[in-house]
C-alpha cells in the first residue's frame, strides 16, 4: 500500500508520558478541492518491535508511584508448568529473553485494582489514558468502573498492555481466542497469532493453549501484548493432574492462578456457577454442556458429589485478583450449544448465581465481567442481555457470537456475527469472536482473520447503532470518498484495506482505475455514482444562489440547471469505452 | 461425498403432476442406537440436466388448462435487442437451441395473475405446488396472495420454474444478482453462474446482463432456470439507445418489456418512483444516487424536466404485465447509498409514491413486491420496515441487505447479512444477495457462493426467530449430531457440506477421526461435548427409573451414578494420545 497514507499517532494526556495511540489516516483533497481532514480510528495494534525484547513496560511509572505494590520473588515454578509432556521429556522452550522483573502484588491488606481507586475517587493515568481512547470525559470512566458497570482490565504484572475499557457505554469491544493444542503449534506461532489478531482490531486476546510449553507460552504472550490477556485457569491446571478432572484440587488451582497472575494475565476466566445441583438441568439437553470450563467442573463436582471449588473458595480466589488486578470473567459453563438449548434453566441457573459472586467480587473490589452464550436465536437476544442485566446487577456482560442458527458450520463467523452485532446493540460490552472454523477445527491465521474482521464489523455496527460518539465519522469518510470516487481513500479506510484493494483490481487492474470516475462494477456507461454526481453538479452549481430561497425556487433553480444539463447532451457519461 | 446419504424427493400433491422437490438427508442412527428420521429440507437446485435441452415446462399443462391464454407469433426482434456490439459487428451468440414455444399471453381484456385466481378464490397447481413446498395449507397461501401480502411469481412463458412464494408468513427467500457487463463474462458462464447460486440455495435470480448478447443470455438463462427470474428492463432499453438516458422512450422501453415478458421473465424492477419533484431532495446526500435503474431515470427526468415516464405510463405497464403475469418489483431508485442517506426525506417521498403505485397494480390483478435498501444502521431497520409495511399496504418487502456499516468494503456479504438477518426476522419477504466484491468489482463463482451462503444463513436465522413452522428442525437435527459425534450427519446437514468437511479434514485428515468421540477443537482430553455426554450417560443412565420422580428424587438418584461415575475412574476421557 502507498507509503505515508496511514500512520500510528499519539495524543497526549494531562502527564508526558500518556501518549494515546490512534491510526491516522490522511486523506487527498475532493475533485472540487476541497480538503478533507484525516481520520483518526482507534488502534489495537500496539509499537510492535522485536518479540525477543518484548514491548515498554507503559504503565510501570504509574503502578510504582501509586506505592500500594510491592515486588517480590515469584512462585517457584517447575517443568510441571509447561505441561505434561514438559515434565515427561524435560524438554522446554526457552522462556522470554527479555527483561525480568520481579512480580508485584498488593502490600498487605491492600486492594490494587482501578475499581477501588475509582470507588475511591481517583483517576488514574489508565484511566485517563482510556478516556482519550475513547473520546470520553476521564470522570465518565471513573465513575462507569465505580459503579462495576464498566473494567479496565490492568494486571501489574502486564505493564505493556494499553489501557481500555469493556463496559456498555464505551465502545464495543472484541476478544480473539489463541491458544496452542496438545498437536498443533509453536510459540512463535502463538506470538504471531497475537500480532496478527491485534494489528486486525482484537481488543483483548484469550491465550487458551492447553499443549506444549503452556507456561512459557503465555510469557512470550504476555511480554508482546498491547492489549489484555485472558486466561481459562483450568485448563492449565487439569494439564496439572494429568487431565483427570477428579483429580483437580483447590491447592492445584490457586497455585495456577497465582502463576498466571504473577506472569501478568489481565482476566480470568472462572466457571464458579457451575453448581452440583445445575448439573441435572443439562440432562434433556440436546447438546448437554459444551462449555470446556464448564464440563471440568461438572464432571469434578459428580466425581466428588462436592460443590464447585470455584464457588466454595470464591472469596479466596477474590482476595488473589485484588492483589494484582486480575479481573473475573465469570464463566458461563452451562451456556447453550444450540438454538434448543438457548435460555434455557439450567443456564438462567448458572447466570443467577454468577449475580450473586460478582456482587462478592465487588466486596472485594475485584473487577467483574460475565460471560454470556454461545447459541441464542435473534429473538430471544434482547432478553438474554437484559437477563444477565438484571441478575448481574449492571455488570458488563462478555458474550461468545452468539451463533443464530446451528445449520452452517463452515461459516460461524458469520452466523454468530449477526447475533453479536445485534447484543452489541442492545449494550454487550465485548464480543468474544468465532472463527470459520469452529465446531470444526483449530483456527490457522487466515481464521483469525476472518474471525477478527466479522467481529469488528460487528462492533462498529452496534456502535452506529448504539449512536456511540464519532462512530459515525468512520462511515461518513468512507461514503464520501466512495461518491467522489477517491479509491485510494476508500481502500486505505477500510477495515481490510488489502482484501478491498485486491477484489478492486481483480476487475480493473490498471493503475489509471484507482482515479476512474466510475466503479468496475457497473463500468463507465452504467455507474450510478458518475450519474448522480454529474445530476448533483446541475442540481446545485452555483449552491450559493440557491441556498436560503424555498423549495419552489430551488427548483425553478434546479429546472435552468436542468436544461443546460441537457443541452450539455452526452457528457453525464465518460466516453464509452 | 459419500454417495447416497442425501438425494432429491417428491411430495405429490392432489394431482400426479404437482411434484414437490425436497432434499432428503438420511442420517445414521445414534450411538445407543436409536433411529434418526431423515430430514427433508427446502430445494432450489432443480432437476438439472443438459443446458442445451433446457428444464422439462412442469407448468405447460396447468397454463394451457386454464384456457385464458393463446399463443402468438413472437415480437420482431433485431440484432440490437442483443446490445450495441451485436448491431455493430453483426456477431451473435447463438439462441438457446431447446425447444421452440410461441410466446403465450392472456386472450384480449384477460388477466392471467396467480393474484387473479386467487382473488377469485381458486386454488391454482401453482398454489398448493408452493404450498406444500412452505409446509403450509393452500387456502392460505391463496388468502395471503389474494390479499397482496405475498406473491408467487409466474410468468406464463416461464413454464420451467418451480413455484415458491415470497411474502411474510412464508419463509424468507434470497435472490442472486447474475449478469454479464460489457467487459466480462459468456452466456455458458452466466448459466453456470445461475445454476451454482441455486444449487446453494437462491430462490430467485435477478439477470443483470448489460453486455453483449444481452437477449440470448436471458433466454438460455429462462430455459434453465428452475426459479422465478427478475430482471431490470431499463438497463437493455438504455442499450437500445446508445447507452443515452435523454433518448430512452416510452416506445423503446415498452418494446424492451414486451421482448423480456415473452421470454418469460417473472418479475421486474421498475424504478416508477423516482419523481423529477423528488430529485433535488437527494442533493444534500452523502452518497447522492446509487440505484443504476434511479439514476437514469432522474438523469432522464432532468434532461427532459418531464415527469418519469414509467409513471406517467404506469397503467399501460399493469396491462403488459397482467397479460404475462409479470410481477412488479418496485424499484426505490433513490435507496440510500450509505448510513448516512438511510431513511431519508428522498427515500421515504419515493416510498410512499411506491405506495400508491402498488394499488394502482392491484386494480389491475398485477402482483407487486416493493425494493427497500441499501444502508441502514441496525437501529432504523425495524421502522423501514414498518414504513415500507405502512406506506404499501402490506405489498411484501424486497430489500438489498440492508449494509449496517460502510467500512468494511470486501466483507459486504458480512455487513449485509447482520441488517438482512434483522429485516426478515422483522417481517421482509426476500432479501436480495450481496458478495463480497459489492463496491469494488464483479462477482465471480466463488463470490456469488459466498453471497449466497451469508443470505440463506441470514434467512434462516430470521425463520427460526419468525418461528416458521418446521425451521428449527433442521437445527435440531444437526446440533444432535453435532452432540453425539455422527460427523457424517453433521457436514450433510450443512448449508454447505463441502466446506465443513475440509475444514475438519484439515486439523484431522485421517477417516477414523469421522467418527472419533471428540472435537478436533479441543482433541480428546479437553472435548466438552465428550466430557458432557458421560455426565449424561451417568446422570440419566435408566432414564426411566427416574422419569415422573420429583427432583429431589431426581438428585438421588443422580448422586448414587455420581459414585458410579467416580468409581469408574478416568472414564470420562479417552485415553490420552
Amino acid at each position: 500500500m502507498p507509503e505515508g497514507r496511514h500512520q500510528r499517532v499519539h495524543v497526549v494526556g494531562s502527564r508526558s508520558d500518556i501518549r494515546v495511540p490512534f491510526r491516522e489516516i490522511r486523506l487527498d483533497d475532493s475533485p472540487g478541492g476541497g480538503a478533507n481532514g484525516p481520520v483518526r480510528l482507534y488502534d489495537t495494534a500496539g509499537p510492535g518491535g522485536d518479540t525477543a525484547v518484548g514491548l515498554p513496560a507503559l504503565r510501570e511509572a504509574w503502578i510504582a508511584e501509586r506505592g500500594d505494590t510491592g515486588q517480590h520473588s515469584a512462585r517457584q515454578g517447575s517443568s510441571r508448568d509447561d505441561g505434561r509432556s514438559a515434565a515427561r521429556d524435560g524438554r522446554r522452550h526457552p522462556a522470554h529473553p527479555g527483561e525480568s522483573r520481579a512480580p508485584r502484588r498488593a502490600l498487605a491488606g491492600r486492594a490494587v485494582t482501578q475499581l477501588h481507586y475509582a470507588r475511591g475517587g481517583v483517576i488514574t493515568p489508565e484511566m485517563e489514558f482510556a478516556a482519550l481512547r475513547e473520546g470520553m470525559d476521564p470522570e465518565t470512566v471513573r465513575s462507569e468502573i465505580a459503579a462495576g458497570r464498566a473494567i479496565l482490565p490492568a494486571n501489574v504484572n502486564h505493564p505493556e498492555s494499553e489501557p481500555m475499557l469493556i463496559g456498555s457505554r464505551f465502545a464495543v469491544k472484541i476478544n480473539a481466542n489463541i491458544g496452542n493444542s496438545s498437536v498443533t503449534s509453536s510459540v512463535d506461532e502463538e506470538v504471531e497469532k497475537l500480532r496478527w489478531a491485534t494489528r486486525w482490531g482484537a481488543d483483548t486476546v484469550m491465550d487458551l493453549s492447553t499443549g506444549r510449553d503452556i507456561h512459557t507460552t503465555r510469557g512470550w504472550i504476555l511480554r508482546n501484548a498491547p492489549v489484555p490477556i485472558g486466561t481459562v485457569p483450568v485448563y492449565q491446571a487439569l494439564e496439572k493432574v494429568d487431565g483427570v478432572a477428579e483429580r483437580l484440587t483447590w491447592e492445584v488451582y490457586r497455585d495456577t492462578v497465582v502463576e498466571q497472575a504473577e506472569q501478568g494475565v489481565d482476566y480470568m476466566t472462572v466457571h464458579a456457577g457451575v453448581l452440583l445441583r445445575y448439573v441435572p438441568l443439562t440432562a434433556n439437553r440436546v447438546t448437554g454442556i459444551v462449555s470446556r470450563g464448564g464440563s471440568i467442573m461438572a464432571a469434578w463436582c459428580l466425581a466428588h458429589h462436592e460443590e464447585n471449588f470455584l464457588y466454595t473458595r470464591f472469596e479466596e480466589l477474590c482476595e488473589i485478583f485484588a492483589a494484582y488486578d486480575v479481573a473475573f470473567s465469570l464463566g458461563d459453563g452451562l451456556r447453550p450449544g444450540s438454538v434448543a438449548d438457548a435460555t434455557d434453566e439450567a443456564q438462567i441457573a448458572e447466570l443467577r448465581t454468577l449475580g450473586e459472586l460478582t456482587e462478592v467480587a465487588w466486596e472485594h473490589d475485584v473487577q467483574v465481567m460475565v460471560e454470556g452464550p454461545g447459541h441464542v436465536p435473534m429473538h430471544l437476544i434482547q432478553e438474554n442481555f437484559r437477563l444477565q442485566q438484571e441478575l448481574c446487577h449492571g455488570a458488563p456482560f462478555y458474550t461468545l457470537g452468539p451463533l443464530t442458527t446451528d445449520v452452517a458450520p463452515g461459516y460461524d463467523h458469520i452466523t454468530s456475527a449477526i447475533g453479536a452485532a445485534m447484543i452489541g446493540w442492545a449494550g454487550t460490552a465485548m464480543l468474544c469472536y468465532v472463527t470459520p472454523k469452529e465446531h470444526l477445527g483449530l483456527p490457522d491465521r487466515q481464521d483469525v482473520k476472518a474471525g477478527v474482521i466479522a467481529y469488528r464489523i460487528a462492533a462498529h455496527a452496534a456502535d452506529l447503532a448504539k449512536g456511540h460518539p464519532g462512530a459515525r465519522a468512520w462511515d461518513d469518510a468512507l461514503s464520501k470518498a466512495r461518491f467522489e470516487f477517491r479509491w485510494e481513500d476508500q481502500f486505505e479506510l477500510s477495515l481490510d484495506p488489502e482484501t478491498a484493494r485486491s477484489y478492486h483490481d481483480e476487475t480493473l487492474p490498471a493503475t489509471p482505475a484507482k482515479t476512474a470516475h466510475f466503479c468496475s462494477m457497473c463500468g463507465p456507461k452504467f455507474c450510478a455514482m458518475r450519474i448522480s454526481q454529474d445530476i448533483r453538479s446541475a442540481a446545485r452549481n452555483d449552491r450559493a444562489e440557491t441556498d436560503g430561497l424555498d423549495a419552489g425556487a430551488l427548483e425553478l433553480g434546479l429546472r435552468q440547471k436542468a436544461e443546460e444539463f441537457r443541452a450539455s447532451g452526452g457528457e453525464i457519461y465518460l466516453p464509452a469505452g
